[in-house]
């Protein structure tokens, strides 16, 4: 047995038995030991973003890690931007990055660079395996370190000697376990519950893992018992909502509408979540987002069990047998006519299948969606919460992964489509159960609403050559279908309609380019 | 004044007048001084490789530095991969790395990262800007950095609120300069003299910057009194080439044939390069590529004046009118009939047009290219210096920005095509004067090779879907029509010869995809 079989036997021991790779050189001898491994499913990305988002979408929907296979640190390099937004996401992710043989990395060979040092920047943790005999050990130890709460980046570096080594000491065979649950401190549970009592204006944050349907049971149960508002933060990795779940209010995005969200609580309580702060900095306002006299308390940290800590809390509230308020079932009127923003949360919320998992990447296009879907049949819903672009079509590729029974429906900007378009080959290749929608308005409409925020309401051509996307326009059927992915184009709402119908009842990929 | 012009202000002054760009919501400011600032050229990429890899190409032609406009961490995370193939090509490169206002960085909003960390291992020089007075400075110390011998990659990080305050002090106008010409050492020229007589079989190998047409000028002359012969590392970022220019050897690539080639010579003198090791390490094989006793010299270190040093060492053998040889101009035979990698040489060397870009990242559908365009038009050569796959695209937008007037011919696999596709889109955009070849074999070519090299001869399917790309192929005329540029695909030498022609004929660019 070498180090690259030892690697995969730990992995698949410990139930890290889904791999996003791209490999390289220095990785073949792991390609290799993977004819030899029963129980790894590997999934080729042909751009390391596609690969590392995949892994963010797969650990979000599946609450366990995958591993990604880099080529060295450029081959790393081009992951970090989704590991970015799976670190801010708290997915939990294992990262295998193949290095030179230790004794060649002094030769300073043309691909060598400072693998720890890049890592770091978007990792919990790092290391560099010395040998093939401690592949195991450390392999072990990325994946307790990935199922650390709430979910952390373990990066682990492997010269390529230690893959093809033999191993010559028997490894343990230990299990890296599953992640531990420790309770929120006693004192805080008591705290919260006063304040509740006391507050008259009081609202939950709840961060992540929090939103999902266990957690939201326990919370729905303190809000029917005090009043109190549940709410979760803008970026949040994934939401279970619709008919028959507790709903969470979301809260805004920009500083004014947010501030004045916030304005009307007294009492905010932490679940794991940090007090809001505004996404950016602009000129002559405020980056915290709250009032300077609201009360802020912390339940539990995001490292503790956030489950427990609202359930704690139930149970402090005697709260147990208070009625959870759900969403009903409303379904909207399936829009027709020209085409236009505003309708397109009752289209998307009257056609969206039930448990269909939206991954939400619609910035400027897509602001009304949440709210408008509120009640629609029960989903999960995902956004991308490092906030670095591209994460979409990535992540919809990891999560149908993880759930090949449920629809994937990604809502895609053209802007943020133009990142990662290489996940649509991905999509095709495995023949996802995935239906990207890219709303072409063929600008960076975000950064025309910006320019305005920080103080520059009126700018001229130079300017506007870097905000604008239609010289030349992007034909994204053209694309998808160059990549695998069957697609169309809707330009009114009754094609819009015909071919998300088309697309939702397909087996495999599709992609509509909505023009807007 | 504010930061935000105080920047482009000082780029400007020093003949920095370039920007390739991806900007965000941080960068907004840098965006709106655009518009105020004459000058200064602005190209939009809409994927941060696409900005990096144009900024390399355009180093390597004009010999100066364009600026970058990058959005944070993960925005300059894409870009990194790129950057490490510019740092290894010697690129100069001034990176301008948006980030959140100084007193909001605290706060830990989604898209903060170590943004200085994540730079460093892709750049030789790294600082933040505290404040809008700091700008011209740093900005100036960026650019300075930038011209040290032999090309430096140097990355400011600037602060939303250094960007948008006003300056308030006078900036001190003081301009970067341009290379320092540090002389080679005395005894290293008298040494390397001495060797080269005694010697019987001695090679130059050429570091970057050596491999032009006026330092190969002295190197010729150098080979003509000695006998020695001129080599260039494998990776080598640019040669002038072709009839009329001093003929240089390049270093084969895999380490039989490389250890093969140099054992013939006794010494070798470095001009600026490292000692030829391997690109990856083998099980059982050496990494050092020359034998242990070959002698090496070095007669430059890369942060010396290579042209000076090469014709200190004329002077110093008295080689001042030794004839120089040149290559003759010898066109092969347009080859016709059925398509064959064999036959690529022949068919691109006499179609090549009179002082043509070459950028190279061909891999195995190109290894016979080098040697089959020894004698054909004079044209530059250009390869992916660090190794990291995709930069060829990118690299000939930005050699396609420095030199309008030439014809760029990208040379391109279709593995490493779909890295940074993104790239067609800015050249169409920019009607830029690039012809792309896809060499499409539908597989990471080379890493069917690297699994024989590293000992796995034999592999099952598991491995073969990590390395084959044909389920599904990609249609590149399709990806290169979706994002603007004209394409057509060729399945014979005759197809191919007269796509080729109306390439070379159209102003703007244009895509091949060959199918092999």
């Amino acid at each position: 047995m070498n180090g690259a079989h030892s690697l995969m036997n730990t992995l698949v021991a410990n139930g890290v038995d889904v791999c996003f790779a791209n490999p390289g050189t220095s990785e073949m001898h792991f390609v290799a030991a993977l004819d030899d491994t029963d129980g790894m499913r590997c999934v080729l990305g042909q751009f390391e973003g596609t690969v590392t988002g995949a892994a963010d979408g797969y650990a979000r929907m599946s609450g366990k890690p995958a591993v990604t296979l880099l080529h060295l640190g450029p081959g790393m390099a081009n992951g970090l931007s989704n590991l970015h937004n799976a670190l801010r996401a708290k997915s939990p992710i294992v990262n295998v990055i193949g290095d030179h043989a230790t004794y060649h990395r002094h030769l300073d060979a043309p691909l060598t660079s400072d693998i720890e040092g890049a890592a770091r920047p978007f990792s919990h943790w790092v290391r560099t395996t010395p040998d093939a005999n401690s592949v195991a050990t450390d392999t072990t130890a990325a994946i307790r370190e990935s199922w650390r709460r709430p979910g952390r980046i373990a990066s682990l570096i492997l010269p390529a000697d230690a893959a093809w080594n033999d191993v010559t000491t028997e490894a343990t065979g230990e299990l890296a376990g599953s992640p531990d649950a420790s309770p929120a401190d006693e004192q805080a549970i008591t705290a919260t519950a006063a304040a509740l009592s006391a507050g008259q204006s009081t609202a939950l944050i709840l961060g992540p893992g929090a939103t999902l349907e266990g957690p939201l049971q326990a919370a729905g149960r303190i809000a029917a018992a005090t009043g109190a508002r549940l709410l979760a933060p803008t970026m949040t990795s994934r939401i279970t909502r619709g008919a028959g779940r507790v709903p969470v209010e979301r809260i805004p995005y920009s500083p004014e509408p947010a501030t004045k969200f916030l304005e009307q609580f007294d009492t905010l309580i932490l679940v794991g979540a940090k007090a809001p702060v505004s996404f950016f900095a602009y000129p002559g306002k405020p980056s915290v987002l709250y009032h300077r006299d609201t009360r802020v308390i912390e339940l539990a940290r995001e490292d503790q069990d956030l489950t427990l800590a609202l359930e704690s809390l139930v149970a402090e509230l005697g709260a147990e047998n208070a009625t959870v308020r759900t969403s009903d079932l409303v379904l909207p009127q399936v829009p027709n006519g020209a085409m236009s923003i505003d309708k397109l949360g009752a289209l998307i919320g009257a056609l969206l299948p039930e448990d269909a998992i939206v991954v939400d990447e619609s910035i400027t296009s897509g602001r009304a969606l949440v709210p408008e879907t509120e009640s629609v049949r029960p989903h999960d819903w995902l956004v991308g919460s490092g906030g670095s672009i591209g994460y979409a079509m990535p992540c919809g590729v990891g999560a149908a992964v993880a759930c090949p029974d449920r629809k994937v429906i990604v809502l895609e900007s053209d802007g943020s489509a133009m990142y990662q378009p290489q996940a649509l080959w991905t999509a095709a290749r495995e023949n996802l159960n995935m239906l990207v929608l890219i709303f072409a308005n063929q600008k960076y409409g975000i950064l025309h609403h910006e320019m305005h925020n920080v103080g520059v309401p009126e700018f001229g051509a130079k300017a506007r050559a870097l905000l604008d996307l239609d010289n030349p326009a992007i034909d994204f059927v053209g694309l998808a279908k160059s990549l695998g992915v069957p697609a169309t184009a809707a330009s009114t709402m009754d094609e819009l309609a015909a071919q998300m119908r088309a697309g939702l009842a397909t087996e495999g990929p599709a992609l509509i380019e909505v023009r807007l």
